[in-house]
């Protein structure tokens, strides 16, 4: 398990967002020893407990790949059966590819939550990320689970965030504050992953809070918009993980009455939402295994939204593509081939105009005239680089951020589990 | 530009293969100083004339990518008007993305050609392979092109498939002889191709000749039939070429009669076509860009081929598998992972096996009762591993071979250029 210390700082550029607490929510990490971290004296918090106070509203999302780990299948079935009063969580051990054997290990620990506060084992939700395929070792969990509970505070989101970490380089929370008819409100968000980055309907653990008053599916509404343009317009190595999870909690502890979309102040509870999903899915990006550059992929001029996707997906997961930006080479006929072969029909080459930042490098298929080597090397040597693609044949348009692939990438992915 | 003096020499593993001249075919290679070999003092061959004797019929498949480069637009167009009688190959440099400009110099090329052998322009096919976006350096390459003329010979196969290599780190041959009714009949063949691997309904530049008597149209149905289990069973990267081409020509100079499909005759000629392609296929992968192991991916018990194939590429094109056989980790997690994102609905976890050589990793969707980490890890430290996947749905099975993902890879890819 690499951890901030064994690697090369990342991009440092995560706006300092400041911790805005949220009333009804208190937060509690532990460690237990799951994360390995040898030669570390102290071990690294792995464990954090979210309570959520009577009456808050869940929604969430979840993975859609085919093999989802045990707590996701026990976290979606609780969800139809009760609100959540708990959710519980671990780093460094992902409980997927377990079996029967993982499900019940996921039970048992939302038994431990439940029979500490007197609530229903449906009421607790569990969530894990970190290394696929071993089992949890339970016998070392029991006793930091019984402890959060006496550690339950509302100001400890930054180290729950740390808690949640895997080969994560720094946490990522991000929180805005919106005033509706002189009542504030708000919401303060918190997101983990680096690597096995391809959200699909969901996106890696992320947990999201308001006080704001929402009815269950007006929330679930809320967060399904914010997720489709924020965390599923991310991806580091197209890998959807099985743990993906994007939970959105309101407690309802605002003054003010309950927001119903349709009207302002639902407009401006839910830009706030997407904002915070927004810069908690650019900070995973920021943070990616052995990222270098922080590439935002803009494709306009499609037909619609899914071949515009389509083309910015096959350009965020070509390895050539992917190197060139790592290598700051303006090397625009990767870019070129890649678009070509992204899954859409008729695209013509004569109908495609790339710029690189401010730089016009393909016109119509033809090299641009003014473009030269020197204008696409500067451009190409930034740390945030903007790529736009005009497929020149509709109105439809898609944005997606991911990183490039560098010696650090494979360092981090061929060492993981040692 | 890498060559093989700058890169680490990758698996050697190409079984020595004899030359067998095919009559009727004559070739040549020679210098145009379009590759750069910086401190080199010989500049190394990089372009290569083919003579196909008159009677010879050619087949051919082409990338299926959108952009495809000037020079296939010109041969596919050249195809339908005459039989081909020169195919003129350069490499370093792929004359595509280049527009209108770049379908004049392959033409220019194909005239020079043309007049030093007074035939029509239509009977030259141009090949390129190497840099996508630079305009080809037509003054240094007439002299070249005319002096071809000169050096003509039936057994200048191997220097022909040095010639064409570009990131290749040696050249790539392969042959077959079958004996009908006491007549040998030979198949030689030859590619290239490291990089921007995935091919599609064609492959990177490879040139198959035999001798044998074969009309137009079946030859191009063997020609498909190899392709589809050879080439397209493919990849490095997932970056299919916008300069992929396979022709197959059959110069009908051996004794006998013509060989028809739905004979016994035509089965063994169509066999070593297929072999002859495979082990071509085979040596690309072994020479993949920073490649450390051959990777050969089975999937069974699908629905459908096209299932299969989906849950092959899926694993094959993951950034986190290939860099766990990189680091010979047998991290399953990450294949189970690959596997059930790919677009295949219905996939159950219950009903996925996977074993790693002869080691049973998961047993329906459950690690298997004999698994060791020593034995996964002992089975990934080989050079050559296979990974077999079952779905437990039907009867439909489908081969791919690919490569891992090194520190090698992002090296070569991020200097390319340079």
């Amino acid at each position: 398990m690499a951890n901030g210390d064994d690697i090369q700082d990342r991009l440092v550029t995560l706006k300092s967002t400041p911790i805005l607490p949220i009333p009804g929510i208190r937060l509690a990490s532990a460690a237990a020893r799951i994360k390995k971290t040898p030669g570390q004296k102290t071990p690294t918090p792995d464990m954090v407990l979210m309570e959520l106070a009577e009456g808050s509203r869940t929604a969430a999302v979840f993975t859609q790949n085919a093999f989802c780990a045990a707590p996701v299948i026990l976290a979606r079935g609780h969800l139809q059966i009760t609100a959540p009063r708990y959710l519980l969580i671990n780093s460094g051990n992902a409980n997927a590819g377990t079996g029967e054997a993982g499900l019940a290990d996921a039970r048992t620990c939302c038994e431990w939550v439940a029979a500490v506060f007197g609530v229903s084992v449906e009421s607790v939700l569990p969530f894990s990320t970190g290394v696929i395929g071993e089992r949890l070792p339970m016998e070392q969990l029991r006793a930091p689970i019984e402890s959060l509970s006496r550690s339950l505070r509302e100001e400890a989101w930054m180290e729950a965030a740390a808690a949640i970490m895997t080969t994560d380089t720094r946490p990522k929370v991000a929180s805005r504050e919106v005033v509706l008819d002189d009542r504030p409100l708000r919401v303060m968000g918190m997101a983990k992953g680096a690597g096995m980055i391809r959200p699909d309907m969901a996106t890696m653990l992320a947990f999201i809070a308001t006080d704001a008053k929402v009815k269950s599916r007006d929330l679930q509404f809320c967060l399904e918009e914010a997720v489709a343009s924020s965390f599923n317009c991310i991806t580091v190595d197209g890998d959807t993980s099985t743990n993906d999870a994007c939970v959105l909690i309101a407690t309802g502890q605002a003054r003010g009455r309950e927001l119903k979309p349709g009207t302002v102040h639902w407009d401006a509870f839910a830009q706030a939402v997407t904002e915070v999903s927004v810069e908690l899915a650019q900070a995973i990006i920021r943070d990616a295994e052995g990222a270098t550059k922080f590439v935002t992929l803009q494709v306009v001029g499609g037909k619609d939204l899914a071949e515009c996707r389509e083309v910015a997906y096959t350009l965020a997961h070509s390895p050539l593509v992917k190197t060139a930006l790592y290598a700051s080479d303006p090397n625009w006929g990767r870019i070129l081939a890649a678009v070509g072969r992204a899954r859409v029909p008729g695209l013509r080459a004569e109908e495609i105009s790339i710029t690189l930042g401010e730089v016009d490098i393909v016109t119509r298929g033809e090299p641009a005239p003014d473009y030269t080597e020197e204008k696409g090397q500067t451009a190409m040597s930034q740390g945030d680089i903007a790529v736009k693609i005009s497929l020149g044949r509709g109105a439809a348009q898609a944005t997606i951020w991911t990183s490039d692939l560098s010696h650090e990438y494979v360092t981090i992915n061929a060492a993981y589990r040692t």
